[in-house]
């Protein structure tokens, strides 16, 4: 293995789902749901099978999906070629991985917010750029953006951001101040921000999901991921995309056909479907994942978790401290076997993770009475 | 975009078939073949579409896969633990971009036989590690290896060897001598072998595929690629893998949980099923493979092209002198408009285009009503 891959052998999420299978424990780790996507969508796909739709797709994505992609973030207001603009990947992964190779080397600079999901240092390291971690601030209930340090991490060599929001694993929907914050930022520095907004959909109460891409100045200068496998229930088909101004789009191109070529060619036309047709079921699906946060919050804080309220995403954070526990890391690594529950450790999303020690993340993306029996056992610690 | 991928903007293949579609040519550029796999595997994919297999599959592959891609293998005496070196992959795509950024980068050099696979050099590149060209050499009717001039190419930085055999574009079929000398090579000089099997059954008349890592001293040190697009007409499903060594593939996982994380979840349980239940259908596939291309073979000769016998994959090289044109690059870019016929030309396969500039590449995996009307059409060249 180079040099540059040593730090990132294995994944929490492989290792902790194996291990909650290993001791059949509760999995409230690596965040998928436990039900189908809509069933309009599944049938899709079947006549996408059986209609001949299972050779090449064509490098940049189905036609069909091109459009439907686009016409989608037409409801922000960012309008998109369907035509140059817009890359079907396999999955949000790829879309990072291939808009780091393309557009990052040896030298460049990335700024990443932390916590952060565990593939965007992966992909910083391989694509030969050093990542810079800012680290999100606890500010009253939520966790803030730091703009103050954001902009001291700028450099003459930074050349791209990379942001999460609604983000994993903090639950954090960034606010309009704060996302005009960092574009205002980008903009100064001519910075390229590659955003990760695959929880686009999942964001609860009156949280809102802003693109930055809609952002003054930014639409030339964003590579906006998204997937369907967060909105639509199919996280096993990762079925991702880029939408980003053709100079970009092209860049990205350039790695993604190298990394994959394409993916996933009967289940393209049948995400088509659902972007044009299972909106409603999405706002189902975030109706009752509401609901589930709040039963998975009231059951961890009945055990004596300390909770960091989540305003969008699969996922609450809750600190282990109020039970008596200082490492959550330690923690998570003997929960499966002591209680039956799996848990992710925040302080593997860092750099940092003495100042993150405390917290365990926990996905409520599951049946209510999954929920119900990890709160149970939850409850013996 | 980054310096490194700025010869790689675009892919022959997506070029050509975009043309291709422009002009309504038939389309003997991209190798795909225009019928589906077997019954039987659609009928699986069906089943986990609507039986629970729609969420993340484990990273390294559903076990089933796995165990079914061992079992596979081991036809070649070839044998490997499905749990820890086995790993599957968004198609050999991205198990050749996993396998080269896994085990490369700066200052390391890679064997690369010319003509060869465009991926190829742009994941070279994309690892920061140098390509080192070695040109297949006319011989009687083949393209053989040059054992002496791959030698030649070995320095002390060289780090592996990718080998594609059967091997595209030019049907070579490489032979127990050739693959034991490339062996021996890799031993004394403690190379990797990163091995491009896709075409493994699509083989013809006595020729046989051997795979590299069967040979002495090379289980260890060998990479082998292949994927079910080429063996089962799947080839839009992206489902490829990777056998080798555990240290081996722990390496290239590493790589690849971060350029996909996983893929295809329900198309996965259905190539396991083809892989056990479906290898009488790939006789018959190969068979009629082998009568298309002496088909199309015979028609390119009528036509007046010079034939290079083919003795594997989906494609067939056709020297355009004889017509007396010289420059096959220039008049693919003018079939698909002039007469409606695409093929791709060998020189972009090459870093001496002009040493390959004769030959046109065509693809024969097309049913027989299509490859005849190509064949009507290039006969009015
Ligand atoms: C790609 S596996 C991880 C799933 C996920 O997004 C998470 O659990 O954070
Ligand atoms: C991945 S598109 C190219 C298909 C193919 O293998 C070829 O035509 O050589």
């Amino acid at each position: 293995l180079v040099e540059r891959l040593r730090p990132f052998t294995s994944t929490i999420f492989a290792e902790m789902t194996a291990l909650a299978d290993r001791h059949s424990a509760v999995n409230l780790g690596q965040g998928f749901p436990d039900t189908d996507g809509p069933e309009g969508m599944l049938v899709e796909a079947r006549k996408a099978l059986f209609g001949g739709a299972n050779q090449y797709p064509p490098g940049p994505g189905r036609p069909e999906l091109r459009e439907a992609i686009a016409d989608h973030r037409a409801r922000y207001g960012t309008e998109y070629d369907p035509d140059g603009e817009v890359l079907v990947t396999a999955g949000a992964t790829e879309a990072i991985a291939a808009s780091l190779l393309a557009l990052t080397g040896p030298g460049d600079e990335v700024i990443v917010i932390e916590p952060y999901y565990d593939s965007y240092a992966a992909a910083v390291a391989m694509s030969g750029a050093t990542r810079k971690v800012v680290s999100l601030v606890p500010d009253g209930d939520r966790f803030a953006l730091d703009l103050d340090a954001v902009r001291a991490a700028v450099t003459a060599n930074t050349r791209a951001l990379l942001v999460n929001s609604p983000h994993n694993p903090t639950g954090t929907v960034f606010t309009r101040t704060e996302l005009a914050g960092l574009a205002a930022l980008c903009v100064e520095h001519n910075l390229i921000a590659i955003t990760d907004e695959v929880y686009e959909h999942l964001v609860f109460d009156d949280a809102q999901h802003l693109p930055l891409a809609a952002f003054p100045g930014m639409s030339a200068r964003t590579v906006s991921i998204s997937s369907a496998g967060k909105t639509f229930n199919c996280t096993g088909w990762k079925v991702g995309w880029v939408c980003a101004s053709r100079e970009l789009t092209s860049a990205v191109r350039a790695a993604k056909q190298f990394l994959t070529f394409t993916s996933a060619g009967p289940l393209q036309p049948a995400v088509a479907y659902a972007l044009r047709n299972e909106l409603s079921w999405v706002e189902s699906l975030r109706e009752s994942l509401r609901s589930k946060r709040d039963r998975l919050c009231a059951g961890l804080a009945a055990a004596g978790f300390g909770i960091r309220p989540s305003a969008g995403t699969y996922f609450v954070c809750a600190d282990v401290r109020p039970l008596g526990f200082t490492d959550a890391e330690d923690l998570a690594w003997r929960l499966p076997e002591s209680i039956g529950v799996a848990a992710v450790p925040v302080g593997v999303f860092t750099d940092h993770p003495a100042e993150w020690r405390h917290l365990l993340r926990f996905a409520f993306c599951k049946q209510e009475e999954v929920l119900d029996e990890a709160i149970e056992r939850l409850r013996t610690l």
